[in-house]
C-alpha cells in the first residue's frame, strides 16, 4: 500500500502515458519549420497555454519549463539575487530552497529565515530586501500556509514574492494574480500527475531572471548571449517534450475530474487519518499552527514514542506492506523547530485515489505497532 | 520523410515506450526506503551500470543524468573553471558550449578558439589552461574529429578533455579510456534513442565539478552544502525516472542491434548521398576536412547556389514533404568559418533507420530545384 504521495504520485491518469507515447514520434521543438518541429512547438504551446490557464498566470509565453521545480527554484534564486542583496525565507523549506539560498549566502546574498507567516516575514523586512521565498504547503507537516497575505505585503513592499508549490499544485486551486505571486515554481509529478522530470517556472511579465543554463534555442544563433525574451530566455537545449506532453495531458485530466473534488476528497481522507491518529496512544502529530482541515493537504507526520523514525517505518513495510517516507525529508529545519533531527518522523501521505479502507489498514498497523 | 535526425531522432524503438509507461509506477529513487522508491533506484542504478559500459567509463556512480546535454555542458563548464583559468574550444561548437563559456569570460576566464584538431589546440595551450571542450561530431558538417589525440595531449598536460558528443554517441563508438575523454557530456534523444528530456555527464574518478543545481538528495538533509560524492553531487532533486528507464531500453537495444551495424549503415547512407549530391549543379557542400567518409556522420549540409537556406528548405518541405533543417543550427561560428552567416544551410541527417529510397527521392528534389 503506497502511503508516500508526497515523494511522488504512482498513479497517474492514462491520458498521461498516452500523451507522452504519441510526443515520442514528435520531432524537436523550435528546430527547423519542418513538420515535425513545428507538430512539437504547437504541442509545447498548447501546454503552456494550459499551465498558464492552471495557475491563472500572466501568459504562455510567461511559462517556462525545468526538469523539476529544484531546477525552478534554482534559477530563480540564482538568477535573480544579486550580492548585496537581503532575502527572506522560513524554517519550513525543503533543501531545494534553503540550499541555493545558503549557496548566494556565500555569495555576499543576505538570508533571513523566520516563521511561515505574515506577521514574521513583515518584521525581517529590511529596506534592500528583494525577495521572499516560501512555500505553500509544508512537505513535512501537510500545513497550508497563508500565501496571499504575504503576497500582499510582498506587492506593498515591492519586493519579488516566490512561492514553492511542490506540494500544492494540483492540489490546491492556486491564482498567481489573486494570490499575489510574482514567481510560481512548480514540478509535475505530485499533486499535477504528470510524469518525473518535467517541472516549470511561471513569471508575472517584467520580471527579469537570469538562465542557469545557456545554449541553443533555435533563434538568435549569432548572439554571443541568451535571448533575453520568455521562454527562451530560461529554455536552453532541447525541452521534454514528452514529459511537457504527459504534463499537458495530466493537468486537462485534473480540470475535467475537478481539483475541487480533488481537494475534498483528500480533506475527508486526512481528516479521517487524522482523528483516528490522534486516539492511538504514544503517537505523536507534528504542525505549527492548530490543525484545520481546511488548511491541510493529505500529510502526516507522526513519531511513536521514541522509537526511531527509520525503524517505525520499516516496520510498517515489511510487516504491513505500508510505504512510508522516514527521516528528515530534505526539510532539516524543520525537524530542528519540532526537536526530531534524530528521531526523524514517519510521514503518511496520500492521494486522492487512496481509499477509506487503506486508510483504516494503516491505522490498525499503526495500533499495532503501539500496542506491543 | 524526416530528414532531421540531428535534431531528434523521431523513430524509437519499442522497447523505449515499454520501459517508460512501466517506469511512470515507479516511486522516487532516492526517497525512503519503501519498496516504490527502491525499484526507482534499482531501475536508474541499472541504466547507470549500461550508460557506464556504454561509453566504456569509470563506474556508475561516475554516472550522472541531467536533463540534456545543454544541462551537462553548463554543469562542467561553469562548475570546474574558475576565475583566471584559461580554456580552448573550437569553431565547430554548438551554442551549448560557446554560450557558457562566453559566460565564463564574463567572470573573468580567458578564452581560445581554434581549429577543431590537436595542432592547432596544442599551439594554444598555456601554462593556467585547465580545460580543453570539443565536439566530436560537427552538428552542421558531420566531420568526425580526432579526440583521441587531442584527448592524449590533454593527458599529457594535465588538461581536462572534456567532449561534447550530442551528434556521435550511439553512432560511433566512443570509450572514455581509450579516447582519454575526463569528461563526456552526452544527450538521450539523438543517436542514443531514447526520449527528449535525458541526458548526462560521464566523468573520470577525481574530477571535482561544483554543482549548478543544489536541493534535496535524500540524504545528508542536515548538510547545508551539497554531498560531494558523486552522483548524488550533482542530481539535486527528483530524478527523471521515465526518461532514464527510457534511455536503458534505448541502449539495450544499441547494443542487441550493434553500433557497429548503425556505423556501417550510416556510412552507406552518407557516402552514398554526398556523392549523387556533388553530382547536382550548383550544390556546394561544407566540410572543414577532406570528405573521408570513414570520419564522417550522417550528416550533409548544402546550399544551392546563392538561395536562401531557408526557402530551399521550405521548397522541399512544401513540394517534396522532405523535412531538413535549414538556418545556422546553432553554431554561429561554423557559418562565420563557412562564410554562410547570411545564407545559412540546409542540413540533410539521417538516422540507421532511413532507406536508400529516401535518399533517392531526396535527390531528385534537390535535382528538381536544382534545374528550375
Amino acid at each position: 500500500m503506497y502511503a508516500d504521495y508526497a515523494a511522488t504520485h504512482i498513479t497517474k491518469p492514462d491520458c498521461v502515458k498516452d500523451a507522452m507515447i504519441h510526443a515520442l514520434s514528435l520531432g524537436n521543438s523550435g528546430r527547423g519549420v519542418n513538420e515535425s518541429s513545428l507538430d512539437a512547438a504547437r504541442k509545447i504551446y498548447e501546454v503552456r497555454t494550459k499551465v498558464d490557464q492552471f495557475f491563472d498566470g500572466y501568459g504562455p509565453e510567461q511559462v517556462v519549463f525545468t526538469s523539476g521545480i529544484t531546477e525552478s527554484l534554482n534559477t530563480v534564486i540564482k538568477g535573480y539575487l544579486n550580492k548585496g542583496d537581503h532575502v527572506i525565507t522560513t524554517f519550513m523549506e525543503h533543501n531545494s530552497v534553503l540550499r541555493p539560498l545558503y549557496e548566494m549566502e556565500q555569495q555576499g546574498v543576505r538570508l533571513t529565515i523566520t516563521s511561515p507567516d505574515v506577521d514574521h516575514i513583515e518584521q525581517a523586512i529590511y529596506e534592500d530586501t528583494k525577495m521572499v521565498v516560501m512555500i505553500q504547503a509544508s512537505n513535512v507537516t501537510g500545513e497550508v500556509f497563508d500565501i496571499r497575505s504575504v503576497g500582499k505585503l510582498c506587492k506593498e513592499k515591492g519586493i519579488l514574492f516566490v512561492v514553492d508549490t511542490a506540494q500544492s499544485a494540483g492540489v490546491i486551486p492556486i491564482s498567481m494574480k489573486e494570490d499575489y505571486i510574482d514567481v510560481l515554481c512548480f514540478t509535475g509529478h505530485k499533486g499535477l500527475l504528470g510524469p518525473q522530470g518535467i517541472g516549470g517556472i511561471c513569471i508575472r511579465k517584467g520580471v527579469k531572471i537570469h538562465p542557469l543554463k545557456t545554449g541553443g534555442t533555435g533563434i538568435l544563433s549569432f548572439s554571443k548571449t541568451q535571448p533575453e525574451a520568455l521562454p527562451q530566455a530560461l529554455e536552453a537545449g532541447t525541452l521534454n517534450g514528452i514529459g511537457i506532453a504527459g504534463l499537458g495531458a495530466a493537468i486537462d485530466h485534473i480540470n475535467t475530474y475537478g481539483i475541487n473534488k480533488i481537494r475534498k476528497q483528500e480533506k475527508n481522507l486526512i481528516e479521517t487519518f487524522y482523528k483516528k491518529m490522534k486516539e492511538i496512544k504514544g503517537i505523536k502529530t507534528y504542525h505549527e499552527n492548530p490543525l484545520d482541515f481546511t488548511k491541510q493537504t493529505a500529510i502526516c507526520s507522526i513519531n511513536l514514542e521514541e522509537y526511531d523514525s527509520g525503524s517505525v517505518s520499516d516496520e510498517l513495510m515489511e510487516r504491513f506492506h505500508i510505504q512510508t517516507r522516514s527521516g528528515a525529508h530534505c526539510a532539516p529545519l524543520v525537524h530542528e523547530h519540532f526537536g526530531t533531527v534524530e528521531q526523524g518522523m514517519v510521514r503518511f501521505s496520500f492521494g486522492h485515489e487512496t481509499t477509506i479502507e487503506e486508510i483504516n489498514q494503516i491505522i490498525h498497523a499503526v495500533k499495532i505497532l503501539a500496542e506491543e
